[in-house]
């Protein structure tokens, strides 16, 4: 389909940009999806420093690479999430962190994105890729038991909170894509539901595709783009494997990533167990038409290795359609006789 | 192997002891692993109150049944979780809770599991049930970032918080049997192994061996209960259906028990996805012969039906072991002649 | 649930109906689902003989049955089938067939179809259960080449034979069910789909859910009620089996019943492939509380034998579902502390 | 093994055999199986027209390729089908259809038929690829009750019909390789047996391995090349992917190819689900030694991608079997000290 | 079909038969596969003592049973083994083992299994059931590299051994039931064909079907049944389960019955993996009318409790066939009107 | 992980050694694991001929290869193995067989393999691969009856023979890696615990790590690697692939190498059911550096093409392993601003 293929910046913001605009353009990438930390693509000064768009602008040119989506995963992570501790701390801009009071982390972290969704618009993209956070993620195994209630307040505190940031995006004609992914509002095919009802199915809200964490909860991804088709506003391509032995869970026994003792890890796009000649050919169905970007994460490779097989690998599935059915041809023939 | 079946009450707790030990009796259990909630058994009174615990005695007798475990599940939940909330405060007694504060409601938490044990040497029973709670089960899916030092925090903590626990055990001649739970700092095959590490391994504490929740997590029980052979001090069977079709999930989308949209719900002993004939078997190889504990739980079916349906079931894999190899009677026949 | 179970006497129609019921009622049913064809349920005699409906109603009530539904497959097939050939001149009354001329076929089949409503409403049954036939089956696997068009005219030539006779549904007050079957129009999901919105969704045309033929096409009978849970009018609990080794295909290989070459066979319920604990707890979850009746076929197995079997084996599955939450239990027991 | 590898040009009867031809080359297959529609090779200008055979001949050879089999599947299919209609029209030639009374459309192709094999010996080719059509499939799911006679006429009609056509066959020193496939009378493993059976086993009828169709029917190819290996005169090598879901069926929902809602379809050779290694290995060990073709069809890829990643991928497995066993070293260089 | 239940006595040679039968009888069997080991069934006494068999006939007959097949299995085993050692030793008669140099062993085994051909006929028996031993087995893992050679020889010895002892059981008029297992000459589908081959088909060497070791060994018993239809002269049912988890392995690591870390193991009928449903319908299908013979061995179990399971449990498979096919009721009931 | 890639040249040992060199060179491969058969490695004139071993390392540089590892398996097997035949005969040299009298040639291989680690020093290698024979091997089915004795002999008389030379290995500052292996006294999973008690885990006996076995006995190499980490002295790559269909037994039935009825085979790597990914991630973890060695074995395909493929196929998976966790750029990056 010669959709662009870009490669997630995020796993790579401890080099400056340059390097990595350079290395992706020579792995073969078409541009690259800005995260919002290190100094990839930073949210205030795009918006209060002079030249800094025109400078990012110039950067990826130089490197014949462009940008579709900016993303803000880790300051969105900490605009719903209870409880706030020193791992926000980490992810965060210390501006953001301040003194670490949950309520004012929160407050900050929403004004941040609603200023990612102004740079964004100012740096001409249309999309802001992130996570949502959520009050509720740490019930997630049902005890002590939750009432329902617990549950109902989750979600109205992400659409309270989300919503006047969401009312930014639409002033600014950008949309945000957020990531299916555990910890979040929506991690699965039944939250990703109710977190849409949550906000009523506005447009501004949509999802991020990344299947890698479909593979540990058992969750058909070709079925989930099938079910939220016009949701669908950008799609990361990161994988992950099993390793499922009757010993290792699939939770992870709070183990670091590549112990092999995890139940799953994630493994550079091709060495694990997605799909993706279903995940294309859905994406093909449903109209997708945007950049197939590369996340990469895996502990037991050497990214420089990773980022250049994985696009390689994953740009075999990016069929070019057919123009006709290919029985036309038998019908065809025996007309022209 | 005429092991004895009892019922954990702990889901029967709104319903008076003797109405539960009544029907127990009549659906053929042999024996209550009472629950320390509801008037089942009460820890305050068991120490403090003269008769109490020959009051129990004698209402248990009443109705042919024995006692061989307490079950303190709820309190022990609080000793270490993080973060307390409503859903403590609604299942630990209001002396326990008090004005809530975390930190407060932990300690208190704490010196009632020493006051269980206590109550457990006076009545009689050589082990007590329960959970450990955990400071670190909200960072389940890894994100934000858990640092390693967090995880390691959290097996201290837990140490920190049991050990002066589990010396009262020792004190008192009895053993705590941890229920392997997601929610606890043993949720797994691999995290139990760490939680017995960060306990040094010490008697007093083992585990309680519930397979419902090794169904969603993929984990083989049968493995389990082979490689943490010496520590299986109590057997609780409990039931778990998978209803994984690519949209339920694993994690059970916040939605609540009994919902056809979970990827996996409890169900009455007999009508889920255990192998309970090759848990029997390894109960037998194991040397296991404490008592089978039916602690019933399934949000579809009315639970009077149930419990007695479960106790008939499962008793059908309690063989007697044989006397003999089968295949002695080739030899010693041909010995004979 | 308490769901009455009945029998289908569809496959006893060589015997009496006195004889039928007799034995139904031994074995244990609570009614019958009668079928249109035999002495069971005549729809020109229930229409134009008076006292023939109050005598089916003495009879029934001799035998402590009831009937909530009467069925009209065979004549149903007759109404949309493209070929009509010698296997419909076999199972329609010769009125029907008449000279056997397709067109005039179909046309006294429909008339009969209508007639049928109108003898239901005259006995006091709201639910018609049946076949709709198809001109478009044989094009099942696409060769030779089938144009869209041809398909569009199948949807289309099922609405317009169906819709004057479901306006007489309407007329009656009475509703039919199609049976998801294949050589019908709607054989699974998304031809079930597409047959719905042919006739637009109207309320006189549902479902009978029989999922014996899920198993070889390898449908999800569950995922199905959830999908169509408003349009479940009925359930026929069919089973089936199969027996892919490799040689034995999907198809049958136009083998006949019971023949050990065939990939698959219809089986007493309980001997098959379904997963009926599943089937019961979403049939709870949708609110169906019909009846649940058995239609038995097995060409392995005696079918006095397998109809007692059956009735007593299905029952299992109908839970009383519970009254309140089993975790209450916890908080409940907390409070009153 | 050095096994030739051709295209089938069916699927491309759209475009000029010159075109075709050339482009064959470019990608590197060896030859080409010749569709008899389209302008590919004409059976009546082969048997009437002087210089059309050796036109064709230079032509091939002026791009380096061969043809080992011209292949006539649509007017194959018309000489049993029933019913005859509009799909058939669209597929054979007009002087086959003539005035599509079905009596004379089958009449017509029969000698069609056997001209084809007139023309292939004139060719110097010794193998004729097609579909024989079938009067029982539109029977496939059983219902109607199909009584055995008429199955049993289904196979008398065959083999009245085709016995003629193999005369000729015989007398041309040519035979026919059926394609097993739905809709046709021999479409898995126990049809080819009784399809054989009918024509009493005479060698001028054998079969044309194509696995595509065995992927959904879940039929073992590499069982069937072992059954029948006598009876493999030709191999094509299309390929299938399932996609069952639970509600995407087996039996393709009446949807086109490319709907991502069928539960399988056609893919490039190489995207699918057929074991290649395994098919390979047993064409080696039944001493197949035929071209292997390359029947593509894929509605999600373009063609001119397609055909030529197949040919590569299809080679990898096509081994040269070695001279000796790997474990004679052992002993060979014992022996030799 | 009402076949007759028997039990197979050897595993019970270390009781008297008197006791074996008056429990059989309780248990509700319907006879007994006699073993010629214990004082069950001797066939020296039956050759040469007087009055031996009446008494035995009158034993059986006391407590309502009867004898359809004797069985051999441990002399037979003698016959081809190589090595013979301390095994052969322990389970051969002291009069067959002699002193115990493998030359002699043989002959003597392969002249007492002539003579159980005679015990049998005399007795009113028309099967012998029992082994055959093998001089190749050891040669499993085909390591040290075995030449072609070497296991011609192996069916040739067994031929060789074997003929003259089938020649009096055409004498009398008896065959030979062998039960394909490992440690003999036919073990799986392949050597069963071979052995087969080995003695030309004579009828007199035909097959004990015992389905246990097809578990392990990932062999499909219906298949293997529908193969050798004409050959299976009996029916042992054993049972077994695998524990296959990835540390277990096949070959059951030189542990004992019983060892839970044996990747599979001899279960009581009901407690394993085998899918008795479709044997017993391929038994109705390939008309076996003999008897179903328990052979009770699990290591885990008592075996007065399984035995008594084991039957009850088997019975629920012998269907009674139908009169009819079950959808001759549709057209049936059509005619009449 | 850049760890060298060696070739095993016992299945070329029937080629001069120089042909195998150059070829390897060729091929990719960094050296080789030298045979102790054929012309490769002479452990006699190694021992006793001035300059053969200058020689031998004069050859391989001349091909720029490294020897890290030589092979002894053929002598090893004679050392235990229990019958000695005509298959050992084929495989060791004159000299060792002598007149064929089993005592002599067990003590004449165990002399050899002593021999073979003063080999292994004199040449700078310290790893000797090589099998060990057992005496107990024929009992791997359990019939006729194995008495536990038996079975403890036969780890006895491993223990016994293999110390000494044993002693030998540790004098030379050498280690044994014995090849897990049916036919060996350790084959699977328990069988390596056993044995490496036997020696009391002394650490002259390590293990040769080859997952070809593992496929067929159905053994998770992943799990064993993690099992016995400290005892992984060296790594084979030989893979396997199952074609059970049921017919096919997991024990091979007798059947050459390559016959399409075998249930499993050795194929190319690459072509089998291997899950090298996994593989060589648990390679990572436990922290394995030496040398990955083909060993080649497929009787399908010509080796010469196998063994080019095979290195090309496996050093795919040698991944460089990562320098820090990819999350750490998440919070690195933050804390820079």
């Amino acid at each position: 389909m010669a959709r662009p293929f870009t490669l997630f910046t995020g796993q790579w913001a401890d080099l400056p940009l340059e390097e990595v605009a350079r290395r992706a353009h020579e792995w073969g990438y078409d541009g690259l999806e800005l995260a919002c930390w290190g100094d990839h693509f930073e949210v205030d000064r795009a918006l209060h420093e002079d030249g800094y768009l025109a400078g990012r602008h110039a950067l990826l040119e130089k490197y014949e690479l462009r940008c579709w989506a900016i993303s803000n995963h880790l300051v969105g992570q900490a605009v719903c999430d209870h409880p706030i501790d020193t791992r926000h701390q980490a992810i965060v801009p210390a501006r953001i962190w301040g003194d670490g009071e949950p309520k004012g982390v929160r407050q900050r972290a929403a004004a941040e994105m609603a200023d990612t969704a102004r740079a964004a618009a100012a740096f001409g993209v249309q999309t802001v890729v992130g996570f949502t956070g959520s009050s509720i993620w740490h019930t997630v195994a049902m005890f002590p038991p939750v009432p329902q209630a617990m549950i109902d307040e989750g979600y109205d505190d992400f659409a309270s909170r989300w919503s006047p940031i969401l009312d930014v995006f639409d002033a600014e004609g950008v949309r945000f894509a957020h990531e299916v992914h555990p910890s979040e509002i929506a991690y699965d095919f039944w939250t990703t539901k109710r977190a849409l009802e949550a906000v009523a199915h506005r447009s501004a809200f949509g999802l991020n595709f990344d299947p890698s964490h479909f593979v540990w909860q058992d969750l058909d991804p070709i079925a989930f783009l099938d079910a939220y088709s016009d949701r669908i506003y950008h799609v990361d391509c990161k994988e992950a494997r099993k390793r499922l032995d009757g010993r290792n869970g699939r939770l992870g026994s709070h183990l670091a990533w590549g112990d092999p003792h995890r139940g799953w890890d994630f493994v550079s796009a091709g060495r694990g167990d997605i799909r993706w000649e279903d995940i294309f050919r859905m994406l093909n169905s449903i109209g997708y038409d945007g950049p197939i970007s590369v996340e990469w994460e895996d502990a037991g490779m050497d990214r420089l290795e990773g980022a250049a097989e994985a696009v390689t690998f994953l740009r075999g599935f990016d069929h070019t359609p057919p123009q006709a059915s290919f029985d036309a041809a038998f019908s065809d023939s025996a007309r022209q006789k």
